[in-house]
């Protein structure tokens, strides 16, 4: 065996682990960019269906291919029974990342992927599907109801609100979950676009990979920042609480989550966009504690430490004000998201190695085994 | 950010991506040691569970603790009610590593890890519960059966071969299902296992890290060259038609199951171990086909192409010696490797930093969204 390299960093952080054409994230100048486009600009100016489209098949659609897509999308919402039937013994307490991950999982039995000429197709599914797949577990668990798992909406932002409420969502609504989703929907290597990299790159099924990938995103250090934001802004009743609860946690050094970046230095491009809709909806539901206790904690988090909100913040206030319960915060993510993990599993098939790397062994020197009676 | 190193090759290859103390692969002199100690005297002189102990609580038990430990292994064998429903749901014609991911994930819902202080408790849960969730679903979606999901067998192999045929296995299988149980146990930062690593490194739940290694076994780079190895061999009737077939195969460049290995060089330490037990099984069953074509098939690589035989091939043949279907053999490999995969996970946890690398930007350059009814 050759010789192999120390990384300089744990973690692999700034080691170049593969290419990609998908997004560049915090690159000067652009915060995040995919296929070239600023994530602000496609936020403002595109439904996350022209996005979904952009990853997977690599340029923004023109109106046919749109409406094309948009149509086939919708006739792939419906669950097959088995799946409901599994979803159904999941019990009620059970951690909704866990469920993605076994619906996911369970939808590979199903409709498996025999080739890989059928990549496309397959991540479609899963994107129609996984709003049926949240939704159907949640309500029937909590409320027992067995929901219709199609809806007339053309978004899939649309779709899943009108699931969650059992009635057709207001336009700003829609509006909102339409720019949510196109903002996580895909950021370079991150920790679970990586394990459904690791996964492609044995030349494993994409159920594999995306069952994978939620559970790398289902761990604290990833995903759930926007859950856990919301924990910590719900306790306070004004302001002036927020902003005494932060220099208490600061003072201890309690973990303060949805503010700072692993990669962005200055501000994460994401926070502008959703802190504005944030506010928005704050004024249309007549908020005046969770929207002013969010901005005080922003304003106080910058003032003593000079950190700047992530994407994840601004979230929590706005998911809250759409109704949509803490514990699915993280399972929207999944939503979005499964649009870039199948977009690099294209990638690496394209050009593939199996990623295999080594270890520095640290262990005991060889030893030979003592017999039982001996031990 | 930082300037991103390049890696030298592709797939990591070469790269220390973290450390260990739970193998060497390929180390001059030690073909592969677990903990210090040679795979080779292991399969000789330990049985299975012991491996287990080694490799997630530090070091060989003794005579006490081994007991101690079979016994807590017998009594968590049963699968929960609800993992069955599930299982019976899932048909016939699915792929088997895709009803382990699916019953591993499953499992994650019914008995949560609520602490890593569980971490150990749920390792050895998942490492008693996989035989059954393999052949319960095997038996019930090919034969109607629902099996008892607990048996006598103090060994994990004989447990296997228990659920599997019904009835109490012979001695050597017992003792053949154990030395291969040990013999794929550990493999240091392989894909599955690093995978798994990648996981925790986001510090999830113990059940999405095996999971998702699951779903990376799968993957005919990585797992199933025993299922491979084995459709080729049973083409031929003789080892002169063996021959004639290798060297056809050659010819044409087609890919030959169960040969060389990405690090070994000269050969795989675990081929001498299963070669043995597979002629011991072949004698026992009278085989006058199989194992003299598997010889004359390693005999021809080596004079053709100085290639090995890896700890694939011979597994082919000594598993179907013991009546195990073909497409279970990499089934069998999770419920050895889970040993290895909750191990680094353990060890991940106790020396953590997220695993995330950086990609190389291959793609187009800025641009701006073009409306769509300009598109």
């Amino acid at each position: 065996m050759a010789e192999a390299k120390v990384l300089s960093g744990a973690g692999l952080r700034g080691q170049i682990a593969g290419q990609t054409s998908l997004s560049t994230v915090g690159k000067e100048g652009a915060g995040l960019t995919y296929r070239g486009y600023d994530v602000r600009d496609l936020a403002d100016q595109v439904q996350f269906e022209e996005v979904a489209y952009l990853l997977l098949y690599g340029e923004l659609p023109n109106k046919a291919q749109l409406q094309a897509y948009v149509t086939k999308l919708k006739g792939q919402r419906d669950l097959p029974q088995a799946l409901k039937e599994v979803l159904e013994r999941i019990p009620a307490n059970a951690h909704p990342m866990d469920v993605m991950r076994t619906g996911c999982s369970m939808l590979g039995n199903l409709e498996p992927e025999e080739s890989f000429e059928q990549q496309r197709d397959k991540a479609d599914r899963l994107l129609a599907a996984f709003p049926a797949i949240m939704v159907y577990w949640y309500r029937f668990s909590h409320e027992g109801v067995r929901i219709d798992c199609t809806t007339d909406e053309d978004t899939l932002g649309g779709h899943f609100l009108a699931l969650l409420h059992g009635k057709k969502p207001s336009e700003l609504h829609v509006k909102v979950m339409n720019v949510s989703l196109i903002l996580y929907a895909e950021h370079e290597f991150n920790a679970s676009t990586f394990t459904a990299r690791v996964c492609a790159s044995t030349l494993s099924d994409i159920f594999s990979c995306v069952t994978g990938a939620i559970g790398s995103l289902r761990g604290p250090l990833h995903g759930g920042a926007n859950e856990a934001a919301m924990d910590m802004i719900e306790r306070w009743k004004s302001p002036e609480e927020a902003r005494a609860g932060i220099l208490g946690m600061l003072e201890r050094k309690d973990k303060i989550m949805g503010f700072g970046h692993a990669i962005y230095s200055v501000s994460d491009p994401r926070n502008e966009v959703i802190k504005v809709w944030a506010k928005q909806l704050a004024e249309e539901v007549g908020d005046t504690v969770l929207y002013p206790v969010s901005v005080a904690v922003d304003e106080t988090m910058w003032e003593q430490k000079k950190l700047f909100p992530n994407a994840d913040f601004y979230h929590a206030s706005a998911y809250h004000f759409m109704g949509i319960p803490t514990k699915l915060f993280t399972p929207i993510f999944v939503c979005s998201r499964v649009t870039g993990w199948t977009a690099h599993v294209f990638e690496q098939r394209a050009n593939n190695r199996i990623i295999r790397p080594s270890a520095e062994y640290v262990g005991v020197e060889q030893r030979k085994v003592v017999p039982l009676a001996q031990r």
